[in-house]
């Protein structure tokens, strides 16, 4: 880790301001101490501190993992129930809110009036588009979504959606606050709800639900499908350029051309399920069945291990590439 | 790699006939080598013998790098054009004809005649179901499909899919012979258009062409995007085991009683595109932008390499936990 560059590149985001302490602000806030900043977390709930601390502990390993520095992670962690004085001196804002457009208009609306003029405000909303949230904003143009993918201390990906207002210095700010945090932002052209991995999570899922609804696999023996085909192929090179190399000389364009007009017939049989009441006890049943011998922060903690473990051989491998190609 | 323990495994299956020499055939031809099996290829174009032997060489960097021996790999490979003579002393039959099902079922019906009693009968088809090719056997219990994930050398799926009439015995050689041979065969409990990892990808890729054709995000970025995210959870843990984990405590079941109904109203909004002129246009221009600057197999090997790096470091991971748990 060169903390030094890292610190560099943070250098006008060295106080953050973590808004909602749930999952989700628990993971930055995990990151933002590793990465060096000063974390002030703000949330109305009592047990805000033990929950907060408890969390860190718990991914903690992960952090470790990583290869980011953990000794004295909650020397510069402070917690500020009130939300106008938690804000006062932030260099960024990441609100972590209850996903209810009112919620979050009134939060915004109090954050702006405290918070410094050069403050980065980024929320990490999966669904509620910036444009509506601004509009509670005297400068909506400071505000932009900063959506990370669950965990966001750990999968790289975060999506920096801008809304209709939104200037495109804050853009580049915040794409510049993630990179520096060493995650892989993702500027969407366009608001749209659920943005991109959500969406294409959930196009996935309900195909999933329909193989299971209808006795074609079983949840178990469908996420081993996924692991052993397209995940491992998903993880290296996404679906377009899957679909390129898989195409032979002619790539992509040669395999649209061939199989496109089959494909396009393929999705009409695609299934539509609905969650009623014998799928949900299907589904239920196969996951108790599928995963219920072990507690899921123990199944967890597994998963990241393989995920970490996965990252570093990528990382590797692109490095080499790149050395070969020097 | 513990060869013998291998061959012991294998050892009802020593003499194997790929029927078809295109990409998928010269694959599985390399796998089979690489495992120790005596291979005969059979295929009517004139030139198989140099284009199977160009493919292998292809492959040959890859079976050395997922630690298969290739030292006189093709020193047990033999050609015949002729198909009955082919097979007349195979111990398994994979087919890797045309995806047509008259073309099947005459290749069927003529290996049927040929082979020895005891040869297990298999075909790579990607979408005819075996129930409506073995209508041509006079045994319709020997045939099975055996669907790799492309390329087989190197993909670990292989979905066993019996047809109406295929015996139970069939399936469990089947799933015999592709454990032995290294792979993760998943046996599917019923005939479905597409199988499974196939639908999955094209429900995927069906809102993957919606974001692109929508101007949301280009090619490029929505790979990222998938490489970033849902890419590295799926290598690691399918979709159902990711929302088990993302469900806190409760797990798949507090997820989907708690989200199901406002996953369920996001699929209406999920895209239903045509690929239309102004559609394949627009892929096809991105796919000349994204990935036109190097030729289709330079950017294959170096995914292949990278694949592989990623297969062993799970390989790995997973050795360490069940390590940990002894």
């Amino acid at each position: 880790m060169e903390r030094t560059e890292v610190h560099d590149a943070l250098s006008d985001f060295r106080r953050a301001t973590v808004v909602g302490a749930g999952v989700i602000g628990i993971s930055w806030t995990g990151l933002f101490l590793a990465r060096g900043l000063t974390v002030t977390v703000t949330d109305p709930r009592p047990d805000v501190e033990d929950a907060v601390r408890a969390g860190l502990d718990e991914l903690r390993p992960a952090l470790d993992a990583l290869g980011l520095p953990t000794e004295g992670l909650t020397d510069h962690l402070r917690f500020e129930a009130d939300l106008a004085t938690a804000v006062a001196d932030a260099d960024v804002v990441q609100e972590n809110g209850p996903e209810r457009v009112e919620v979050k208009r009134e939060l915004w609306a109090t954050i702006e009036r405290a918070a410094p003029d050069h403050a980065l405000f980024a929320t990490s909303t999966s669904g509620i588009p910036a444009s509506e949230i601004a509009t509670a904003l005297r400068r909506p143009e400071r505000l932009v979504v900063g959506h990370p993918f669950n965990p966001p201390h750990l999968v790289p990906l975060v999506e920096i959606v801008p809304g209709e207002r939104t200037a495109e210095e804050t853009v580049e700010r915040a794409r510049a606050f993630y990179t520096a945090l060493g995650k892989k932002p993702q500027v969407l052209r366009k608001e749209i709800p659920g943005f991109v991995a959500n969406r294409l999570q959930s196009a996935l899922f309900r195909e999933c639900v329909h193989l299971v609804a209808e006795g074609v696999v079983t949840e178990a023996e469908l996420d081993e499908i996924v692991t052993s085909s397209i995940g491992l192929r998903w993880a290296v090179a996404g679906p377009f350029r899957t679909f390129h190399l898989g195409g032979g000389p002619g790539g992509l364009p040669h395999f649209l051309s061939h199989l496109g007009s089959r494909m396009e017939h393929g999705w009409r049989g695609l299934g539509t399920p609905s969650f009623d009441e014998p799928t949900l006890a299907r589904l239920t049943e196969q996951a108790r069945e599928a995963f219920g011998a072990r507690g899921v922060a123990e199944l967890a903690a597994e998963r990241d291990r393989a995920q970490i473990a996965l990252m570093r051989a990528l990382a590797e491998a692109r490095a080499n590439e790149a050395r070969a190609d020097a």
